[in-house]
C-alpha cells in the first residue's frame, strides 16, 4: 500500500493481491486477463481477414444465386444478364472499398458508418447508421445460423424437430468462443474460414481451366426451372432487382472500419491492408461463379444451389473436392454470425461511451472483450430464432437494408467530409472528435466518386425496401426510427443526470440538525436488541414501531418492550387488514411529510441473514419489501443490520 | 392515537386511518376484509356440504365402475360380488364416519387425522399424515380437473391439442374463486353441486322405482366386455382389488374434519352433521348405483361410462334428464379440486403454525382465507397438469394412496386415544395440546371399532401401493418419506433459530467503542457528498474506497475529493481484472478481519434512484450487488443514502 498526501487528503493506494478464483467460468472462457495485457489481445491481418470476412465471403454462396432467380423470371436467356451485373456490383464493390479504406485511415478509433456520419452528418444520421448496422448485426447472426442449420437439417432430416434448439445451441457456441477473447475466437474461427476459401477457390480456378480448355460442359440433371411469375422480357425494374440481389454480396464489406482496435499496430495499415484483401478475393470470386454459372447453364432452384451444380460440373462428379466445396459453404454460413460478434460489441460500446445506449455496454469483461455487448447479441439473435422458428425466409427480408442504409450514410459522410476538406487552405488542420482535417488535392473527384457510391446504395436501399416491404422489411422500417428514439431517450437521461449530479454551483450542504430514527420489529429477540443498540448510537430519538396483526402478539411484545426496549418510545401500528407493509409506509411517510427541512430520517431494519439459501424461503422477507418501497421515497436512508445466526 | 405509560416506556397505539386503495386485485378478488370480520366469513351446513363433499361425492361418478371393471376380469357373472363388497364399503364408510365424527368434536380446531396423529402418536405419524393428505389434496386438484378436461374433450375434439391450457387455465379459475373467500366461493360452488346430488338421486330414484315395478329392463346396445387379463374364477385377491377400487368412493369423507374452523358456530356441531349427512348421501348413492347396474347389466368400459348406461337405461333414452345427469357428472369431476383448495390451505396453515412448512403458509390474505396456500396448492396442481400433459391415466396410480395412509394413521390415533381415556379416573380432566380427554364408558368398543377401521383402511392402502406401484404409485411411496424428511428439516431450522434469538440468559450487549464508516464511490458527484454527510455524522473514522478499472478516472477522482473531500482519506483499490465488487469485498474482509469485539463496520452505500423503473437498466446497479455480497458476512450494517434525481 502506498501512501501519498495531498493537500489535507490522505490519499491510499492499494493493490490487493486479489487473485480470480477458479471456477466454471474459467473452464468455459479461460482466465481473466488484466487491463495490461490489451495490446497483446490484438489480431494480425491473417487471423483479421477470417474474423472480419466471413459475413462478407459467405455471401458468395447465395448472391449470384438470388441474381439468377430474378432474371429466371424472363427465361432461361435472360442469365446473361448476370455477368454484366456482376462488373457493375465489383465496380461498386471497388467504390465502396476505396471509400472504407480511407475511413480507416481516417477513422483509427474504429465506429465506421456510426462515427463517419456522427463527424461529418450529425447526431441524427449517425444514431440512424448505429441503429441501422446493430439491427443488422443481430439479424445476420439469425440468419447465418438459421441457414447453417437449414443446411444441416436437408442433410439429417431428423433433425428437423430440434431446428430451434439447434440453432440456438449454435449461437451459444459462438458467443462463448468469442467471449474466450478476439485472440482465441480469430485463431479457431480461421481454419474454416480459409477451408471455404480454399475449396471456392479451387473449384473457381478449376472451371475457369476447363472453361478455357475447352472440356468443361453443362449441368447434367439440372434442376427445373420454377417459373414463378414469369415476366418474358427485360425490363429495367427487372435488372434493377436483379442487381439488387446481387449486391447482398456487399454486406460485411463495413465490417473491418468497425473493428479496427481489434488489428495490431499499426493498426489502420493492417486494418486497411485486410479490407482490400477481402475485396480482392470477395470480387474475385463472385465474377468467377457468376461467369462459370452462366457458362454450364446453372438453373437457379431451390432443390439445388448453384454452388453445388458449378462444383459437380467443374469437379465432374461428387467426390471429395466436391463435397468439400459443400462443406465450406455450410460453414462459412454459420462463420457469418462471428463478424457481427467481433463488430456488434465493438460499436455498442462506442455508442455507450457516447451515452446513447446502456453504459455497460462499454464495459470489458474478463477476457478484455465488451462480453455483454456478446451477450447482448447472443441473446438478441436467440430470440429472434425462437420467435421466427429457425426460417430463413422469415427472416431474409429483415436482412441487408440496414447495411446498405449506413453505406449511404457513410458514403454521404465521406463525401461531405472532401468537400470540408477541400476548403480547408494547405497546411491548415482541423481536429474533429474522431479524425483530423488537412487539404488534400484531388478532393473533387473523390467527392464525386463517394457522392455517386452513396446514391447507388440509396437506390439499392429503397429497391430492398420496397420490393420486400410487404414480406417482413416494414419491421425494418419502422423498428429503426423507433431504435434511435430510444437512444435519443437514453441519451438525455444520461445528460440530465450528469447536469444534476455536478458539482458545479454546489454549495456546502446545510447541517444535519435532527435525525430521527425509526426501528420497525415483528419481534423482540436478540436480533431486534442489536438493531435498537446500533439506531441509538446514530440518535436519541429513536421511535420503535411493530405492525399488529394480531393482538395477542402485540401484548406480548409491548411486554417484552417493557424489559429490553431501554426506555425507547415503541408504536404499535393497528392493521385491521393483516397488511404489513401498507401501515408502516404510511407512517414514515406521515413524519417524512412534517420533518424540517434540515432533519434526517433513517430506518434501521433489522434483517434476518439465513445460513442456508433455502432458509430464505421459510421467512417473510418483509424487511426487504421494505427496501425496496423505501428506495422510492426521496431522503430516507435505510440501515440494514444483520442478525446471522450461526 | 392513545399514549399509554407503562414503567419507562411509552407505547403509542396507532390506528392508521389506511384503507387499501382499489386495484386490479379488488375486482378480482374483492375489497379487502378487515381481520374483524372472521366470524362471518364462514359457512352453513348446506354451503359446508357443498364445499367439503363434491371431492366424496364425485367418486360416485367412478368407484362403481372401477370395481366393477376389476370383477369383470372373472367374467360377467363375477359382476354380481359388487353388491355385497359395496355393503362393506358402506360399513367402511359408517366407520370412517362414526370415527372422523367423534374427531370433529374431540378436535374443534379441524386439522383431522394430522391433529389426531399428533396428540395420540407423536410427531413423526403426525408429519406423515401431514405430508399424505397435502400431496394427495395437490393430486386432487390434478386428476379431478384433467378428467374434467377429458370429458370435455371427448365432447369437442378440437380442444385436444389445448388440454393442457384448459387444465390450468381451470385451475387458476378455481384459484381466484377461492381467493374471494370461503363463504363467497361456497356460494358459487354450491349449485353444480347440488345439482349433481339432484340429478343423480333421481336417477337412482327412478331406477330403483322402475326396477321395483318391474319395468327397468337392461342396457341396450352395451358396450363390449374389453376381456383384458380374464382370469375365469373369483378368487380372494381380485375380491381384495375389487374392493380397494371400490374404497375410492371413501376419498373426501376427511375432508370435513381438516375444514371445521370454516363453519358457522356451533362449529363441531355443524360439522358433524354436515359429515353424517355427507355419509349418508355418498352410502346411499354407492348402493343405489351399483345394486341398479349390475341389474341392468350394465358392462364396464372405456366407451361408455356406467352412470351413463345407467341414466339411458332408467330414463329410457337420452333425453333430458340423460343430459342433465352427464352434464352434472363432468361438473362435479372438476368441482372435486374446490375441496382441496379448501382443505390444503387450512391444514398447511396448521402446520405452519406448529413450525413444520413455511410460516408464510399461515399468513391470511386479504380475503381472510389462506391466500398463500391456495396459490401454492395452484402452483404445484398446474406443474403436475403440464408434467403429465393432464393425463388421467399417468396421474391416477399416484392418487389415493396418501388418503389411506391418513385414514389409517387417524383411525390409530382414535384408537389410542380411547385407551387413554379408558384408563382415566371417572371425572378426571386432561388437556392435551388439541383436545381434552374425560373418561367416557363403552370406551373399548369404540377402541376396537377404531382399530379395526385403522387395519382395514391399512389393507387397502396397501392393495392400492402394491398393486399400482409400477405404474407410479412408487412416486407417492418415495414423495411421502422424503417429504417428511424436508418438514423435519423445517422445523429444525424454527426450532434453532427461535432458541439462538431467546433473550434467555442473554445479558446486555456491549458497547460500542469504535464505529468505522467505509463510503465506497464510483465517482464523486452531489450523491457522493449527501453520502459522505451522513457517514460523517455516523463517525470520525471514515474512510472513502474507491475501486480503480481506469487510472485517468481515478486520478480524476482524486482531485475532485482533493477539493470535496473534507479531508476524510480515500483509498484507491487499483483492479487489474477489471472487477469491481471482489476488489472491494476483499478490502472490507480484510478491515473486518482486523476489528476489536467492539468494534462496529458500517459500509454507507450512496444508492442512485431512478425516476423511471427502465432507468435501472442504463446503470450498473454495483450498490444492489454489494448489499446481496455484504448481507452475507457477519456484523456489517450496510447503509444505502438514496440520491433520487427528480
Amino acid at each position: 500500500m502506498s501512501t501519498e498526501e495531498q493537500g489535507g487528503t490522505t490519499v491510499l493506494r492499494h493493490e490487493p493481491d486479489y487473485q480470480p478464483p477458479r471456477s466454471w467460468r474459467t473452464w468455459l472462457i479461460g482466465r481473466p486477463l488484466p487491463t495490461a495485457d490489451a495490446p497483446h489481445q490484438t489480431i494480425g491481418k491473417l487471423v483479421g481477414l477470417a474474423v472480419f470476412s466471413s459475413d462478407a465471403l459467405s455471401s458468395v454462396a447465395y448472391a449470384p444465386q438470388e441474381m439468377l432467380f430474378v432474371l429466371a423470371a424472363a427465361g432461361m436467356a435472360a442469365l446473361t444478364h448476370a455477368v454484366p451485373l456482376s462488373l457493375v456490383i465489383v465496380l461498386l464493390l471497388v467504390i465502396l472499398t476505396l471509400s472504407y479504406e480511407q475511413t480507416i485511415h481516417a477513422y483509427p478509433g474504429g465506429g465506421g458508418a456510426y462515427i463517419v456520419a456522427r463527424d461529418n452528418l450529425g447526431e441524427l444520421p449517425a444514431q440512424t447508421a448505429g441503429a441501422s448496422l446493430l439491427t443488422d448485426y443481430i439479424l445476420t447472426v439469425a440468419v447465418s445460423v438459421s441457414s447453417g442449420v437449414a443446411q444441416i437439417v436437408s442433410a439429417f432430416p431428423g433433425l428437423f424437430p430440434y431446428r430451434v434448439e439447434l440453432g440456438v445451441a449454435f449461437v451459444l457456441l459462438v458467443m462463448t468462443i468469442n467471449l474466450r477473447g478476439v485472440r482465441e475466437s480469430g485463431a479457431i474461427f480461421a481454419f474454416p474460414t480459409y477451408f471455404f476459401l480454399g475449396s471456392m477457390t479451387v473449384t473457381v480456378i478449376v472451371g475457369l481451366a476447363r472453361h478455357f480448355g475447352g472440356s468443361l460442359g453443362v449441368v447434367e440433371n439440372p434442376p427445373t426451372l420454377e417459373a414463378t411469375g414469369t415476366v418474358g422480357t427485360v425490363g429495367l425494374f427487372l435488372l434493377l432487382r436483379a442487381f439488387a440481389n446481387g449486391t447482398t454480396a456487399l454486406t460485411g464489406v463495413e465490417a473491418i472500419s468497425n473493428g479496427i482496435p481489434a488489428f495490431r499496430e499499426p493498426k489502420s495499415r493492417n486494418a486497411g491492408l485486410t479490407l482490400i484483401w477481402m475485396s480482392i478475393i470477395l470480387g474475385t470470386l463472385l465474377l468467377g461463379i457468376t461467369f462459370l454459372a452462366t457458362r454450364i447453364g446453372a438453373v437457379p432452384s431451390e432443390a439445388e444451389t448453384v454452388i453445388s451444380q458449378l462444383a459437380r460440373t467443374a469437379y465432374g462428379g461428387r467426390g471429395f473436392l466436391y463435397l468439400a466445396t459443400i462443406t465450406g459453404t455450410t460453414v462459412i454460413l454459420i462463420m457469418a454470425a462471428n463478424t457481427s460478434f467481433a463488430d456488434f460489441p465493438r460499436l455498442s460500446a462506442i455508442l455507450a461511451v457516447d451515452g446513447f445506449v446502456p453504459r455497460q455496454l462499454a464495459y470489458r469483461g474478463s477476457r478484455l472483450v465488451f462480453s455483454r455487448g456478446i451477450g447482448a447479441l447472443a441473446a438478441i439473435a436467440c430470440l429472434l430464432i425462437v420467435i421466427f422458428r429457425a426460417s430463413v425466409t422469415a427472416l431474409i427480408p429483415l436482412y441487408a437494408i440496414g447495411v446498405f442504409l449506413s453505406f449511404t450514410l457513410s458514403q454521404a459522410g465521406m463525401a461531405h467530409r472532401w468537400w470540408k476538406i477541400g476548403h480547408l487552405a494547405s497546411g491548415q488542420e482541423v481536429k474533429e472528435r474522431g479524425s483530423t482535417l488537412r487539404y488534400e488535392p484531388g478532393w473533387k473527384l473523390k467527392m464525386v466518386i463517394n457522392g455517386f457510391g452513396s446514391l447507388v446504395t440509396l437506390v439499392v436501399m429503397l429497391v430492398f425496401a420496397i420490393t420486400k416491404f410487404r414480406d417482413g422489411a416494414w419491421v425494418v422500417v419502422l423498428l429503426t426510427p423507433s431504435l434511435v428514439y430510444v437512444f435519443f431517450r437514453i441519451h438525455l437521461h444520461y445528460q440530465s443526470l450528469a447536469r444534476r449530479l455536478s458539482l458545479e454551483a454546489y454549495g456546502a450542504p446545510p447541517p444535519v440538525a435532527r435525525h430521527r430514527v425509526i426501528l420497525p420489529l415483528s419481534g423482540v429477540h436478540r436480533g431486534t436488541l442489536e438493531a435498537l443498540r446500533y439506531a441509538r448510537r446514530l440518535s436519541d430519538d429513536v421511535t420503535a414501531v411493530h405492525v399488529s396483526t394480531d393482538p395477542s402478539e402485540a401484548e406480548k411484545i409491548q411486554d417484552k418492550w417493557e424489559l429490553w426496549g431501554e426506555g425507547v418510545r415503541l408504536v404499535i401500528l393497528d392493521s385491521p387488514y393483516r397488511l404489513l407493509l401498507e401501515p408502516l409506509l404510511a407512517y414514515i411517510q406521515e413524519i417524512a411529510d412534517h420533518r424540517q427541512p434540515d432533519e434526517t430520517i433513517t430506518i434501521v431494519v433489522p434483517q434476518f441473514v439465513p445460513k442456508h439459501w433455502w432458509n430464505n424461503l421459510l421467512h417473510t422477507r418483509a424487511a426487504n419489501m421494505l427496501r425496496l418501497a423505501l428506495l422510492f421515497k426521496p431522503g430516507i436512508v435505510i440501515t440494514d443490520v444483520p442478525y446471522q445466526v450461526e
